[in-house]
Protein backbone atom coordinates (compact mmCIF):
# COMPACT_ATOMS: atom_id res chain seq x y z
CA UNK A 1 0.00 0.00 0.00
CA UNK A 2 1.50 3.41 -0.54
CA UNK A 3 2.29 4.92 2.74
CA UNK A 4 2.10 8.88 3.78
CA UNK A 5 5.14 10.84 5.19
CA UNK A 6 6.01 14.45 5.55
CA UNK A 7 6.68 14.34 1.96
CA UNK A 8 2.91 13.49 0.95
CA UNK A 9 0.79 14.58 3.76
CA UNK A 10 -1.24 17.71 2.61
CA UNK A 11 -1.53 20.03 5.46
CA UNK A 12 -3.50 22.73 3.57
CA UNK A 13 -6.95 21.86 2.51
CA UNK A 14 -6.76 18.56 4.31
CA UNK A 15 -10.29 17.99 2.78
CA UNK A 16 -8.95 17.55 -0.40
CA UNK A 17 -6.62 14.67 0.14
CA UNK A 18 -7.25 11.17 -0.33
CA UNK A 19 -4.86 8.58 0.26
CA UNK A 20 -6.67 5.72 -0.37
CA UNK A 21 -5.18 3.38 -3.25
CA UNK A 22 -8.34 2.70 -5.55
CA UNK A 23 -8.91 6.77 -5.66
CA UNK A 24 -5.34 7.00 -6.49
CA UNK A 25 -5.05 4.25 -9.18
CA UNK A 26 -8.29 5.13 -10.86
CA UNK A 27 -6.69 8.89 -11.25
CA UNK A 28 -3.49 7.13 -12.45
CA UNK A 29 -5.50 4.87 -15.23
CA UNK A 30 -8.27 7.71 -16.24
CA UNK A 31 -4.50 9.59 -17.61
CA UNK A 32 -1.55 9.22 -19.93
CA UNK A 33 0.62 11.58 -19.52
CA UNK A 34 2.85 12.60 -15.90
CA UNK A 35 5.40 14.87 -15.31
CA UNK A 36 8.66 13.20 -13.54
CA UNK A 37 11.13 15.04 -11.62
CA UNK A 38 14.63 13.36 -10.51
CA UNK A 39 17.71 15.04 -8.81
CA UNK A 40 21.10 15.15 -10.74
CA UNK A 41 24.46 16.73 -9.25
CA UNK A 42 21.61 18.29 -7.12
CA UNK A 43 19.55 19.58 -9.83
CA UNK A 44 16.09 19.36 -10.03
CA UNK A 45 15.28 17.75 -13.52
CA UNK A 46 11.35 17.50 -14.60
CA UNK A 47 9.69 16.21 -17.93
CA UNK A 48 6.33 15.24 -19.05
CA UNK A 49 6.21 11.55 -20.45
CA UNK A 50 3.98 8.85 -21.21
CA UNK A 51 3.23 7.02 -18.09
CA UNK A 52 1.13 3.43 -17.71
CA UNK A 53 0.34 1.52 -14.47
CA UNK A 54 0.60 -1.66 -13.74
CA UNK A 55 0.12 -3.19 -10.13
CA UNK A 56 2.02 -0.87 -7.53
CA UNK A 57 4.59 0.58 -10.32
CA UNK A 58 4.18 3.56 -12.94
CA UNK A 59 5.85 2.06 -16.12
CA UNK A 60 7.60 4.64 -18.32
CA UNK A 61 9.71 4.11 -21.28
CA UNK A 62 11.59 6.29 -24.46
CA UNK A 63 15.22 6.39 -26.19
CA UNK A 64 17.54 4.37 -24.34
CA UNK A 65 20.03 7.49 -24.22
CA UNK A 66 17.07 9.63 -22.25
CA UNK A 67 18.66 10.89 -18.63
CA UNK A 68 15.63 10.46 -16.98
CA UNK A 69 15.72 6.59 -18.21
CA UNK A 70 18.89 6.10 -17.08
CA UNK A 71 18.54 8.31 -13.95
CA UNK A 72 15.39 6.68 -12.69
CA UNK A 73 16.09 2.99 -14.07
CA UNK A 74 19.80 2.52 -11.99
CA UNK A 75 17.58 3.49 -8.45
CA UNK A 76 16.78 6.95 -8.62
CA UNK A 77 14.15 8.18 -6.70
CA UNK A 78 11.58 9.89 -8.70
CA UNK A 79 8.70 12.51 -8.20
CA UNK A 80 5.68 11.75 -10.58
CA UNK A 81 2.77 14.12 -10.61
CA UNK A 82 -0.24 13.43 -12.61
CA UNK A 83 -2.88 16.43 -12.97
CA UNK A 84 -6.18 16.67 -15.35
CA UNK A 85 -7.88 20.21 -14.99
CA UNK A 86 -11.78 19.85 -14.44
CA UNK A 87 -12.61 23.38 -14.02
CA UNK A 88 -12.00 26.74 -12.94
CA UNK A 89 -14.38 28.13 -9.94
CA UNK A 90 -15.28 31.85 -9.82
CA UNK A 91 -15.62 33.37 -6.50
CA UNK A 92 -16.86 36.21 -5.45
CA UNK A 93 -12.99 37.53 -4.31
CA UNK A 94 -9.68 36.84 -5.97
CA UNK A 95 -8.73 35.04 -2.78
CA UNK A 96 -11.32 32.23 -3.20
CA UNK A 97 -11.20 31.88 -6.87
CA UNK A 98 -9.64 28.78 -7.66
CA UNK A 99 -9.70 25.11 -9.54
CA UNK A 100 -11.28 21.86 -9.73
CA UNK A 101 -8.70 19.35 -10.60
CA UNK A 102 -7.96 15.31 -9.80
CA UNK A 103 -4.24 14.80 -9.33
CA UNK A 104 -2.10 12.38 -7.80
CA UNK A 105 1.61 12.84 -6.36
CA UNK A 106 3.90 9.93 -6.11
CA UNK A 107 7.08 8.79 -4.84
CA UNK A 108 9.15 6.22 -5.53
CA UNK A 109 12.40 4.27 -6.43
CA UNK A 110 13.13 3.12 -10.04
CA UNK A 111 14.47 0.32 -11.88
CA UNK A 112 14.84 -1.16 -15.39
CA UNK A 113 12.47 -3.57 -16.74
CA UNK A 114 14.26 -6.39 -18.84
CA UNK A 115 13.82 -9.61 -20.81
CA UNK A 116 10.21 -10.73 -21.38
CA UNK A 117 8.22 -8.02 -19.18
CA UNK A 118 10.78 -5.25 -21.65
CA UNK A 119 8.66 -6.71 -24.87
CA UNK A 120 5.05 -7.07 -23.01
CA UNK A 121 5.81 -3.56 -21.43
CA UNK A 122 6.63 -1.88 -24.62
CA UNK A 123 3.39 -3.68 -26.32
CA UNK A 124 1.30 -2.01 -23.21
CA UNK A 125 2.37 1.49 -23.83
CA UNK A 126 1.20 1.05 -27.26
CA UNK A 127 -2.59 -0.05 -26.10
CA UNK A 128 -2.61 2.30 -23.27
CA UNK A 129 -1.70 5.42 -25.69
CA UNK A 130 -4.19 4.11 -28.07
CA UNK A 131 -6.57 1.19 -26.70
CA UNK A 132 -6.92 -1.47 -29.28
CA UNK A 133 -3.59 -0.59 -31.77
CA UNK A 134 -1.19 -2.33 -29.54
CA UNK A 135 -3.00 -6.02 -31.06
CA UNK A 136 -3.04 -4.41 -34.28
CA UNK A 137 0.92 -3.51 -34.84
CA UNK A 138 3.27 -5.76 -36.24
CA UNK A 139 6.01 -6.89 -32.72
CA UNK A 140 8.83 -4.32 -32.36
CA UNK A 141 12.06 -5.03 -33.94
CA UNK A 142 15.36 -6.12 -31.73
CA UNK A 143 16.79 -3.33 -33.03
CA UNK A 144 13.54 -1.20 -31.72
CA UNK A 145 13.88 -2.89 -28.31
CA UNK A 146 17.48 -2.59 -28.01
CA UNK A 147 16.81 1.48 -28.55
CA UNK A 148 14.02 1.39 -26.19
CA UNK A 149 14.33 1.49 -22.20
CA UNK A 150 11.59 0.65 -20.15
CA UNK A 151 11.60 1.83 -16.53
CA UNK A 152 9.04 0.73 -13.32
CA UNK A 153 8.57 3.22 -10.05
CA UNK A 154 7.63 1.53 -7.18
CA UNK A 155 4.38 3.59 -5.76
CA UNK A 156 6.26 3.89 -2.16
CA UNK A 157 4.35 7.01 -1.19
CA UNK A 158 1.43 8.73 -2.76
CA UNK A 159 -1.37 10.88 -2.57
CA UNK A 160 -4.85 12.60 -4.51
CA UNK A 161 -5.56 15.69 -4.07
CA UNK A 162 -9.15 16.40 -5.83
CA UNK A 163 -11.01 19.62 -5.63
CA UNK A 164 -14.68 19.44 -7.10
CA UNK A 165 -17.99 21.96 -6.54
CA UNK A 166 -18.55 25.47 -6.49
CA UNK A 167 -16.78 28.25 -4.98
CA UNK A 168 -16.78 28.65 -1.06
CA UNK A 169 -16.99 32.56 -0.34
CA UNK A 170 -16.69 34.53 2.81
CA UNK A 171 -20.08 35.14 4.20
CA UNK A 172 -19.39 39.08 4.07
CA UNK A 173 -19.13 38.37 0.39
CA UNK A 174 -22.55 36.64 -0.69
CA UNK A 175 -24.58 40.16 -1.20
CA UNK A 176 -21.56 41.50 -3.31
CA UNK A 177 -22.59 41.52 -7.58
CA UNK A 178 -20.27 39.71 -8.60
CA UNK A 179 -21.36 36.74 -10.48
CA UNK A 180 -19.83 33.03 -9.04
CA UNK A 181 -20.28 29.81 -10.11
CA UNK A 182 -17.71 26.85 -11.80
CA UNK A 183 -17.03 26.89 -15.81
CA UNK A 184 -16.21 23.19 -16.05
CA UNK A 185 -13.72 22.28 -19.12
CA UNK A 186 -12.60 18.71 -20.49
CA UNK A 187 -10.76 17.02 -22.84
CA UNK A 188 -12.64 16.93 -26.30
CA UNK A 189 -11.42 14.43 -28.83
CA UNK A 190 -11.87 15.72 -32.64
CA UNK A 191 -12.41 13.40 -35.75
CA UNK A 192 -9.36 11.15 -36.75
CA UNK A 193 -7.24 11.97 -39.61
CA UNK A 194 -5.55 9.54 -41.64
CA UNK A 195 -1.98 9.67 -42.56
CA UNK A 196 -1.15 11.67 -46.33
CA UNK A 197 0.25 7.99 -46.81
CA UNK A 198 -2.09 5.76 -45.85
CA UNK A 199 -2.79 2.68 -47.65
CA UNK A 200 -6.03 3.33 -49.89
CA UNK A 201 -9.17 1.43 -48.65
CA UNK A 202 -7.93 0.90 -44.86
CA UNK A 203 -11.51 2.38 -43.43
CA UNK A 204 -11.45 3.85 -39.72
CA UNK A 205 -11.04 0.65 -37.20
CA UNK A 206 -13.61 1.06 -34.18
CA UNK A 207 -11.02 1.53 -31.20
CA UNK A 208 -9.74 4.39 -33.23
CA UNK A 209 -13.40 5.50 -33.35
CA UNK A 210 -13.92 4.67 -30.18
CA UNK A 211 -10.94 6.83 -28.31
CA UNK A 212 -11.62 8.63 -25.83
CA UNK A 213 -15.23 7.42 -25.08
CA UNK A 214 -14.20 5.56 -22.01
CA UNK A 215 -11.56 7.94 -20.58
CA UNK B 1 16.84 35.57 -23.35
CA UNK B 2 16.93 32.71 -21.94
CA UNK B 3 19.59 30.54 -22.30
CA UNK B 4 20.19 27.39 -23.33
CA UNK B 5 22.86 25.03 -21.83
CA UNK B 6 22.96 21.16 -20.94
CA UNK B 7 20.27 21.18 -18.89
CA UNK B 8 17.95 22.33 -21.73
CA UNK B 9 19.52 21.57 -24.95
CA UNK B 10 17.58 18.80 -26.74
CA UNK B 11 19.38 15.72 -27.82
CA UNK B 12 17.40 13.62 -29.35
CA UNK B 13 14.74 15.03 -31.96
CA UNK B 14 16.28 18.09 -32.57
CA UNK B 15 14.22 19.07 -34.94
CA UNK B 16 11.41 19.32 -32.30
CA UNK B 17 13.12 22.18 -30.00
CA UNK B 18 12.68 25.19 -30.35
CA UNK B 19 14.90 28.22 -28.63
CA UNK B 20 13.31 31.32 -29.83
CA UNK B 21 11.82 33.67 -27.24
CA UNK B 22 8.69 34.56 -29.01
CA UNK B 23 7.81 30.78 -29.51
CA UNK B 24 8.47 30.10 -26.15
CA UNK B 25 6.32 32.80 -24.47
CA UNK B 26 3.49 32.21 -26.86
CA UNK B 27 3.14 28.70 -25.29
CA UNK B 28 3.52 29.51 -21.86
CA UNK B 29 0.93 32.30 -22.31
CA UNK B 30 -1.48 30.04 -23.46
CA UNK B 31 -1.67 28.08 -20.79
CA UNK B 32 -2.26 28.53 -16.68
CA UNK B 33 -0.92 25.27 -15.02
CA UNK B 34 2.37 24.41 -14.50
CA UNK B 35 4.79 22.00 -13.18
CA UNK B 36 7.40 23.08 -10.48
CA UNK B 37 10.03 20.71 -9.49
CA UNK B 38 13.08 21.63 -6.72
CA UNK B 39 15.30 19.96 -4.44
CA UNK B 40 14.60 19.63 -0.78
CA UNK B 41 17.50 17.87 1.37
CA UNK B 42 18.95 16.34 -2.02
CA UNK B 43 15.55 15.13 -2.79
CA UNK B 44 13.13 16.03 -5.83
CA UNK B 45 9.59 17.61 -5.12
CA UNK B 46 6.71 18.48 -7.82
CA UNK B 47 3.49 20.08 -7.75
CA UNK B 48 1.23 21.52 -10.19
CA UNK B 49 0.06 25.35 -10.06
CA UNK B 50 -1.10 27.55 -11.44
CA UNK B 51 1.34 30.30 -12.86
CA UNK B 52 1.67 33.60 -15.26
CA UNK B 53 4.37 35.24 -16.94
CA UNK B 54 5.08 38.71 -16.96
CA UNK B 55 7.92 39.60 -19.12
CA UNK B 56 11.33 36.85 -18.32
CA UNK B 57 9.49 36.49 -14.65
CA UNK B 58 6.88 33.32 -14.50
CA UNK B 59 4.91 34.35 -11.46
CA UNK B 60 3.75 31.47 -8.87
CA UNK B 61 1.34 32.33 -5.41
CA UNK B 62 -0.21 30.40 -2.91
CA UNK B 63 -0.39 29.98 0.81
CA UNK B 64 2.20 30.96 2.45
CA UNK B 65 3.36 28.64 4.11
CA UNK B 66 3.52 26.24 1.14
CA UNK B 67 7.02 25.03 1.04
CA UNK B 68 7.32 25.33 -2.68
CA UNK B 69 7.13 29.12 -1.94
CA UNK B 70 8.99 29.18 0.73
CA UNK B 71 11.67 27.73 -0.92
CA UNK B 72 12.13 28.76 -4.44
CA UNK B 73 11.11 32.06 -2.53
CA UNK B 74 14.24 32.37 -1.15
CA UNK B 75 16.53 32.16 -4.18
CA UNK B 76 15.88 28.18 -5.00
CA UNK B 77 16.40 26.69 -8.34
CA UNK B 78 13.46 25.37 -9.84
CA UNK B 79 12.70 24.07 -13.31
CA UNK B 80 8.98 24.77 -14.56
CA UNK B 81 7.03 22.34 -17.35
CA UNK B 82 3.81 23.48 -19.67
CA UNK B 83 2.33 20.58 -21.40
CA UNK B 84 -0.38 20.43 -23.88
CA UNK B 85 -1.46 17.46 -25.33
CA UNK B 86 -2.74 18.30 -29.03
CA UNK B 87 -3.18 14.87 -29.98
CA UNK B 88 -2.33 11.07 -30.22
CA UNK B 89 0.17 9.52 -33.09
CA UNK B 90 -1.28 6.66 -34.70
CA UNK B 91 1.82 4.98 -36.37
CA UNK B 92 1.99 1.91 -38.29
CA UNK B 93 4.49 0.41 -35.92
CA UNK B 94 4.22 0.79 -31.92
CA UNK B 95 8.05 2.29 -32.02
CA UNK B 96 6.89 5.14 -34.05
CA UNK B 97 3.42 6.06 -32.27
CA UNK B 98 3.60 9.52 -30.18
CA UNK B 99 2.12 12.28 -29.49
CA UNK B 100 1.41 15.93 -30.65
CA UNK B 101 1.98 18.73 -28.03
CA UNK B 102 3.31 21.85 -27.15
CA UNK B 103 5.64 22.25 -24.28
CA UNK B 104 8.16 24.76 -22.44
CA UNK B 105 10.53 23.42 -19.96
CA UNK B 106 12.63 26.55 -18.39
CA UNK B 107 14.98 26.99 -15.21
CA UNK B 108 15.71 29.45 -12.80
CA UNK B 109 15.93 30.97 -9.32
CA UNK B 110 13.13 32.18 -7.58
CA UNK B 111 12.61 35.46 -5.53
CA UNK B 112 10.05 36.90 -3.10
CA UNK B 113 7.25 39.65 -5.19
CA UNK B 114 6.42 42.60 -1.96
CA UNK B 115 4.83 45.59 -1.70
CA UNK B 116 2.93 47.05 -4.09
CA UNK B 117 3.93 44.40 -6.91
CA UNK B 118 2.76 41.64 -4.70
CA UNK B 119 -0.81 43.58 -4.61
CA UNK B 120 -0.50 44.04 -8.55
CA UNK B 121 0.65 40.42 -8.87
CA UNK B 122 -2.07 38.56 -6.69
CA UNK B 123 -4.93 40.90 -9.27
CA UNK B 124 -3.27 39.73 -12.56
CA UNK B 125 -3.78 36.01 -11.14
CA UNK B 126 -7.45 36.43 -10.76
CA UNK B 127 -7.36 37.54 -14.58
CA UNK B 128 -4.53 35.01 -15.51
CA UNK B 129 -7.23 32.22 -14.41
CA UNK B 130 -10.11 33.70 -15.54
CA UNK B 131 -10.19 36.94 -17.43
CA UNK B 132 -11.96 39.79 -16.54
CA UNK B 133 -12.84 38.83 -13.27
CA UNK B 134 -10.20 40.28 -11.27
CA UNK B 135 -11.60 43.59 -12.60
CA UNK B 136 -14.82 42.29 -10.63
CA UNK B 137 -13.70 41.37 -7.70
CA UNK B 138 -12.77 43.33 -4.54
CA UNK B 139 -9.21 43.80 -3.94
CA UNK B 140 -7.64 41.36 -1.50
CA UNK B 141 -8.06 42.23 2.50
CA UNK B 142 -5.01 42.84 4.35
CA UNK B 143 -5.03 39.28 5.76
CA UNK B 144 -5.73 38.01 2.49
CA UNK B 145 -2.33 39.22 1.17
CA UNK B 146 -0.13 38.43 4.73
CA UNK B 147 -1.67 35.08 4.10
CA UNK B 148 -1.04 34.69 -0.24
CA UNK B 149 2.71 34.30 -0.93
CA UNK B 150 3.85 35.55 -4.06
CA UNK B 151 6.96 34.37 -5.98
CA UNK B 152 8.84 34.59 -9.07
CA UNK B 153 11.33 33.11 -10.98
CA UNK B 154 13.65 34.48 -13.62
CA UNK B 155 13.41 32.34 -17.18
CA UNK B 156 16.77 31.81 -17.32
CA UNK B 157 17.15 28.79 -19.80
CA UNK B 158 14.10 27.37 -21.29
CA UNK B 159 13.28 25.48 -24.33
CA UNK B 160 9.97 24.75 -26.23
CA UNK B 161 9.54 21.34 -28.04
CA UNK B 162 6.34 20.57 -30.15
CA UNK B 163 5.89 17.55 -32.25
CA UNK B 164 2.94 18.30 -34.84
CA UNK B 165 1.51 16.36 -37.88
CA UNK B 166 0.95 12.38 -39.00
CA UNK B 167 3.09 10.10 -37.67
CA UNK B 168 6.82 9.09 -39.24
CA UNK B 169 6.84 5.12 -40.18
CA UNK B 170 9.61 3.30 -41.78
CA UNK B 171 9.04 2.88 -45.53
CA UNK B 172 9.00 -1.07 -45.16
CA UNK B 173 5.88 -0.34 -43.09
CA UNK B 174 4.02 1.31 -45.33
CA UNK B 175 2.28 -1.42 -47.11
CA UNK B 176 1.13 -2.99 -43.90
CA UNK B 177 -2.69 -3.53 -43.29
CA UNK B 178 -2.95 -0.94 -40.25
CA UNK B 179 -4.55 2.22 -40.22
CA UNK B 180 -2.72 5.54 -39.19
CA UNK B 181 -3.21 9.01 -38.87
CA UNK B 182 -3.61 11.44 -36.10
CA UNK B 183 -6.47 12.03 -33.37
CA UNK B 184 -6.59 15.37 -32.27
CA UNK B 185 -7.21 16.47 -28.94
CA UNK B 186 -7.94 20.02 -27.03
CA UNK B 187 -9.40 21.35 -24.44
CA UNK B 188 -13.35 21.60 -24.31
CA UNK B 189 -15.20 24.82 -22.38
CA UNK B 190 -18.07 23.59 -20.83
CA UNK B 191 -21.64 25.98 -20.23
CA UNK B 192 -20.28 28.11 -16.74
CA UNK B 193 -22.61 26.54 -13.37
CA UNK B 194 -23.90 29.54 -11.32
CA UNK B 195 -23.10 28.89 -7.46
CA UNK B 196 -26.19 27.68 -5.49
CA UNK B 197 -25.80 30.37 -3.59
CA UNK B 198 -25.17 32.77 -6.16
CA UNK B 199 -27.10 36.50 -5.32
CA UNK B 200 -30.36 36.38 -7.23
CA UNK B 201 -30.59 38.62 -10.70
CA UNK B 202 -27.00 37.96 -11.54
CA UNK B 203 -26.59 36.87 -15.16
CA UNK B 204 -23.64 35.45 -16.24
CA UNK B 205 -21.18 38.06 -17.52
CA UNK B 206 -19.86 38.10 -21.28
CA UNK B 207 -16.41 37.45 -19.40
CA UNK B 208 -17.54 34.16 -18.05
CA UNK B 209 -18.85 33.47 -21.71
CA UNK B 210 -15.70 34.30 -23.38
CA UNK B 211 -13.38 31.99 -21.51
CA UNK B 212 -11.73 29.54 -22.88
CA UNK B 213 -12.56 31.19 -26.40
CA UNK B 214 -9.05 33.00 -27.32
CA UNK B 215 -6.57 30.30 -25.72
Amino acid sequence: MPDVSARTRIKRNAQRAEYDRAAIYKILDGQQICHVAYVIDGEPRLIPTLFMRRDDYIYLHGNRQAALLEHVGAGGLAVISVMALDGVVVARSGFHCSMNYHSVTLFGHGERVSGDEHLSVLNDFVNALIPGHGDAVRPPSAQELAATTAVRVKIEEAVAKIRTGPPIDDDEDLAADVWAGEIPVSRQVLAAIPAPDLKPGLDVPDYIHRFGRTT
